[in-house]
């Protein structure tokens, strides 16, 4: 380990080379190179001595100069929000096993939702020349992936659509599953309730809201002004908002909870208070089962699965027009859903 | 996004190059490249012309032929078990944050608890020259990495240690958590308790075994050899070991559940029983709050983030022998593991 301590300017230095191996097994290091590569015109016993010095020596072939001849890094890129939501887990999992089945390797980061980390850590997979390029945008302009896209960068963005450029997109049926959810809390005979998301800058939150609006519209409801909260996720502003929807004067008797986060803090609150409140949340979460939350459920794997299938076509030189895909969501009722107003 | 549907092989061809931007900007190609690389010599109205020409070209500089002139990719691998895996969330996240104040790039993917992926994967990261590996360790036998070592490839290994090499390890403390969990089930009455665990060659899981064995011999109590079950951590396996440990003619009263994985299963079996049986689990998971869950909680952030300090700390030269460095756990009592035998 005391080699792992060199100052990183040295660290390479001491890696053995292809002239090392030649150098070793007494051959010249065209024939190095062709053991190496699997190509033809070594016999059988120079091909053991090479590989013998090899093994010794602990040579390994450089794939970045192999990048830079061949053009290619059987790699993609993954840029999506927070490594920690447990929403994503599934999502690069499958994107994982599609490049995997490809032969290609995985790359992500997390853009921390702020456009700016979004582009460097998007360029800066360019920048390594990534093959493609998956990204769940945090920013609402991608016209700086033009020249990328341009120069062969496979680009599919996922869980909300690209801004300002023409570009395959894979998403969840964000309006849809919110309107169904929605519809499901009137159906049990709520009138007043209320919608907390996350900030309006984030295409699913605005998408499920429209899609509570929607559904209140369909049923002749209107929406009061203080039954509508887009903000932060965190802990604190939600249970605030939470808070404020269920006092004054025209409190709800439901909620709908825009996404994971919202939910889990949502639950939280409710648990700690007298008064049953109705709630459906979008995203499924795990032991939402045994707490009886009933959610909109959208298969986190399959936006993956089918965002990565689509990149690896466009790879594979599939010419077709950018397409949008949208996933059905799924209506899960698990009890917190079916109350009627207390 | 015609073009990104082009054959790999000649994807790359139009990327524009600094001769592009040389004859665009009418200067010559060692201006451009003072341009680019931030170096002196340049007035400052060239220095204008040639930025218009990069962006209007919308030239990017090749890292990857950086990474080549230079030794250094500001890259670190990580390699985990499953991205899918909770646990891994705020693990892989606290790595990101740690590389990013450091200029680098994570690269990370799963090896599915699969020794010869690990390898797979963690020999391919080094070939694309990252600077350091970061491991979560699928096999027992670490050899392969030695040259890797030699060559100043900085290694962490981190939740388990590293098989037959002496490397930078960072654990949780499974032994005195799982020794604390059951000492704590049997300071509430309870004599017959079950352990369930993951497989017997993870590290982890015998550790958590060893732990429960001394709490049990501490305390002067036998362990009936069906009270011990380990093995895969699908659903079907742990509610059939659940299911074994609370029929036949001894059945436990408490169950320690191994990790995350086994406590939402055992989770699920117990709702559905009349009787109520004890319950600690090894890892906190999102709303055992609310589920009353009694955990022995360990820090995913705090292991990722020791593990990455120490992994920038010999790049950056630290000369000191490989350390273990071992995370306390902590007891959370929410009420599954403080009730009595029935």
């Amino acid at each position: 380990m005391a080699d792992t301590a060199r100052r990183p300017e040295h660290r390479y230095g001491n890696r053995p080379t292809m002239k090392d191996v030649a150098a070793r097994a007494g051959v010249g290091l065209k024939t190095v190179s062709r053991v190496v590569n699997g190509e033809p015109g070594v016999t059988p016993d120079t091909e053991r001595r090479v590989q013998e010095a090899i093994d010794s020596l602990g040579f390994r072939r450089n794939d970045s100069a192999r990048v830079l001849r061949k053009g290619r890094t059987a790699s993609v890129g993954l840029v999506l929000e927070d490594l920690a939501d447990p929403f994503y887990g599934p999502l690069s999992r499958a994107v994982e096993e599609v490049a995997r089945a490809h032969g290609a390797l995985l790359i992500n980061g997390s853009s921390a939702e702020d456009a700016d980390r979004e582009q460097e850590l998007a360029l800066a997979l360019c920048a390594r020349r990534v093959d493609g390029l998956i990204v769940i945008p945090a920013g609402s302009d991608h016209r700086y992936l033009e020249p990328e896209i341009r120069a062969g960068v496979a680009t599919v963005f996922v869980d909300r659509p690209a801004g300002l450029i023409d570009a395959d997109v894979v998403l969840s049926d964000s309006y849809g599953g919110a309107r169904n959810g929605v519809a499901h809390l009137i159906a049990h005979g709520h009138r007043r309730i209320g919608f907390i998301g996350d900030r309006p800058r984030i295409h699913t939150a605005t998408e499920r809201l429209r899609g509570y609006r929607a559904a209140m519209e369909d049923a002749g409801l209107e929406v009061a002004e203080e039954w509508v909260s887009l903000g932060p996720t965190e802990p604190d502003r939600v249970a605030r908002a939470v808070g404020a929807m269920l006092s004054g004067p025209n409190p709800v008797t439901a909620l709908f909870a825009g996404n994971n986060r919202v939910t889990v803090t949502t639950v939280r609150v409710l648990a700690s208070r007298e008064t049953p409140v109705a709630l459906v949340g979008f995203d499924d979460i795990e032991l939402a089962d045994l707490l009886g939350i009933t959610v909109i459920a959208q298969d986190a794997a399959a936006l993956g699965r089918t965002a990565a299938e689509r990149l690896f076509r466009r790879l594979d030189g599939a010419e077709e027009p950018p397409t949008t895909v949208v996933l059905e969501t799924k209506l899960i009722p698990r009890g917190s859903g079916e109350t009627a107003p207390a």
